[in-house]
C-alpha cells in the first residue's frame, strides 16, 4: 500500500486523461474527483475504479469531448443529454444545474440521460450540502440484483444519495439497493470473512452470511428485503421516465459496456421556507439525539451518514492517499 | 369479521367525525380517506386506526376545525403550518399544493410543520400518480426504532412513499424504515407464526425471527440495518428542517400524544421533461421486465410496488370491506 500526496495523485491522472484525449482542464476536474473519493475513504469508487474508466474510454463507452446538452427546461426542471461523456463530470454539472434552479426557485430537478458511471454518488451529495441546499440524487445501473421473491438479476443496485446541510458538517448518505456491492463481497472473501449480516442467497436458496456462496450463485440481497427491491424499481423508473436515458433492463451485464444510464438531481434551498436560525438548531439537535444513543457494543458510538468522510478524509490528507501498489504501478505506466 | 359496503363505512364513520364537530364536507373526506385505506388492503392504517384517530381528537391532539396555513411561497416551495389539523386532511390538501406548483414549475415542493399522522402514506402517492406526476412524499414519526449499532428508539420509522404514473396502474411504493412495524409484529404473534426474515433483536442482543421476543426488547430493526437507519435520519432532518414542525426526538413516546410532526410533498411532472409517448413505453417495458423474472418460489409471481393494492381493492369493493366484528360494533357505538 503506498500513500500517495493528494495533488501528486491527482496531476498523475489528470496526465493519463489528457494522453486519452481530455482538455487539460476537464482532465483535471475529473481527476479531482476521483481522488477526493479516495482521500474520503470510499476507496471502491475512487482511483481504484480509474483502469475500469480507462477502459471504458478506449472501447468507446465514455467520450472524453462530450458535455451534456440541454433537451428541454420548464420552470423548475431541465432535462440534459449526457452524450454519453465522463459520468462524474456529467452528473457534478446537473447537480450544479439543479443547485442553481433551486436558489432561484426553492427547488430545481434535473434530470440526466444517455450517461456514464457517475463514480461516487456522495460526492453529489456533498457538492449540494457545502452550497447550503438539500440535495438528492440517484442513478440506475445495470442490471446485478434479483427483486424479491425472483430469481434473476433484473434490477439494478441504483445507489440513492442525500446530503443535508449543515453549519458543522453536512450529513450525507450514499447507499445502493443490495445490502452488499459485489466488490464488497470480494473484500469480505479475500479477506476470509464472513458477512456481518446475511447478504444473499447460497446456492440452495438459503439467505447466508458466505460472500463466496453469494458470488457464485449471483444473488445479492435487497437492503431490507421486499423494500430496496421496490424502492430500485421506483427508481429506475423515475430515472428513465425523466432522463429519457435507457432503464437498467436495457443496459446488458458487460460492467464496461455500462453506458447510457439515467439519473435524476433534486436540490432544495432550505432558505426557500424560512427561519434560517432556526433550521441550524433543527439540525444540531436532530444529529445529536441519535448521537447520543447507548451504543450496543461498549467502545462504539452511533454515527450519523457521513461522519466517517470526514475522519478519513483528515487521516488521508495526513498521511497521503492510500493506493494499493500494483494499482499505482499500473497508473504509472498508463 | 364483517364485510361492510365501502359507502356504508365511509357513512358511519362521517357521522362519528361530524359528531366530534368536523364540518360535514371534511367529514366525509376524512372518512373518504380511511375507508379507501381499508378498501385497498392496508388494514393497519384503515378503519384500524380510526378508534386511535378519534382518542386523538378527544384528548386533544387532533383540532378538527384547523386547516393548513401558508406561512411562505417562493417560486416552486410553499410551506404550511398544519396546525395540528386531522393529519390525512392535511397531507392530502399538500401534495395537492404540490401537484398544483409541479404542473406550473415542473416540480414542486410543499413542506408541512406541525401536522398529524397522515395515516396511510402511499394515499399521498395514489393521488398523484393519479394525477399524471410522480409523488414522493416523507414523514417522521415518534421514535420507535434504533439506530443500527444503538439500543434505544431514538429514531422514528419514518415512512418514505414514491408513486409512479402509468397508462395501466400507478406503481406505488409506501415504505415505512423499519424492518416491520409494531402492527405488524403483533400479527405474526397473535397467528402463532415467525417473521419471514428477522426483524429486530432478542433480549440477548441476537437477531431474531421471533416478533414476541421483538415486542418485548423494543428493539426493531431498520431495513437494511445500517441503510433504513441512515435514511430515516435525513427524511427526519430533512422534514423538521423544511417543514418547522418538530423532529422525532421531540415527539414523546405516547402514540396518543404523537402530534406536531413534520412532512415533505414533491410532485414532479414527467411532462416538462419531453416525450410524453416515449415515457408510457418506458415505465411499461420497466414493469414487464420486473414481472418477467423468473420466480423464486414456483406458482409465486415478481411483483412492482402497488399491484396487491389493486387486487385488494377489487375484491373488497366487491365482497365489502373486512371489518373486525369487535371493531364495527365500537365503531356502531360511537
Amino acid at each position: 500500500m503506498n500513500r500517495i500526496p493528494f495533488e501528486e495523485l491527482k496531476m498523475m491522472l489528470s496526465g493519463v486523461l489528457v494522453r486519452l484525449g481530455f482538455a487539460q482542464e476537464r482532465a483535471e476536474r475529473c481527476a479531482q474527483l476521483f481522488a477526493e473519493t479516495t482521500r474520503d475513504g470510499v476507496y471502491t469508487h475512487g482511483v481504484a475504479r480509474f483502469p475500469r474508466f480507462v477502459a471504458m474510454i478506449r472501447n468507446g463507452s465514455v467520450d472524453v469531448h462530450a458535455e451534456p446538452v440541454l433537451k428541454t427546461r420548464l420552470g423548475a426542471v431541465e432535462r440534459w443529454d449526457g452524450c454519453r461523456g465522463p459520468g462524474n463530470l456529467n452528473a457534478e454539472f446537473c447537480m450544479e444545474r439543479a443547485i442553481a434552479l433551486g436558489r432561484v426557485q426553492g427547488v430545481g430537478c434535473v434530470a440526466l440521460g444517455n450517461t456514464n458511471h457517475w463514480m461516487r454518488g456522495g460526492t453529489y451529495g456533498w457538492q449540494a450540502a457545502e452550497a447550503r441546499l438539500i440535495g438528492m440524487c440517484w442513478t440506475n445501473t445495470m442490471p446485478n440484483m434479483p427483486p424479491w421473491g425472483g430469481l434473476d438479476p433484473v434490477l439494478g443496485n441504483n445507489p440513492l444519495v442525500i446530503g443535508v446541510p449543515r453549519a458543522k458538517r453536512p450529513v450525507v448518505l450514499d447507499t445502493a439497493m443490495s445490502q452488499f456491492s459485489y466488490g464488497a463481497l470480494e473484500g469480505y472473501r479475500t479477506r476470509g470473512e464472513q458477512l456481518p449480516v446475511p447478504g444473499g442467497f447460497d446456492g440452495e436458496g438459503e439467505l447466508t452470511r458466505d460472500p463466496a456462496a453469494i458470488e457464485k450463485s449471483q444473488r445479492v440481497l435487497p437492503a431490507g428485503y421486499w423494500k430496496g427491491s421496490g424502492i430500485s424499481i421506483v427508481l429506475d423508473m423515475m430515472g428513465a421516465m425523466l432522463g429519457l436515458g435507457l432503464a437498467t433492463h436495457q443496459l446488458g451485464n458487460d460492467p464496461l459496456r455500462e453506458t447510457g444510464i439515467s439519473q435524476v438531481f433534486l436540490a432544495v434551498d432550505p432558505a426557500a421556507f424560512g427561519s434560517a436560525d432556526e433550521r441550524e438548531r433543527i439540525a444540531d439537535a436532530i444529529v445529536s439525539s441519535v448521537e447520543r444513543c447507548t451504543p450496543a457494543e461498549a467502545g462504539r458510538r452511533v454515527r450519523c451518514p457521513g461522519e466517517r468522510t470526514l475522519r478519513a478524509r483528515e487521516e488521508n490528507t495526513r498521511l497521503g492517499l492510500p493506493v494499493d501498489a500494483e494499482l499505482w504501478k499500473q497508473i504509472l505506466g498508463m
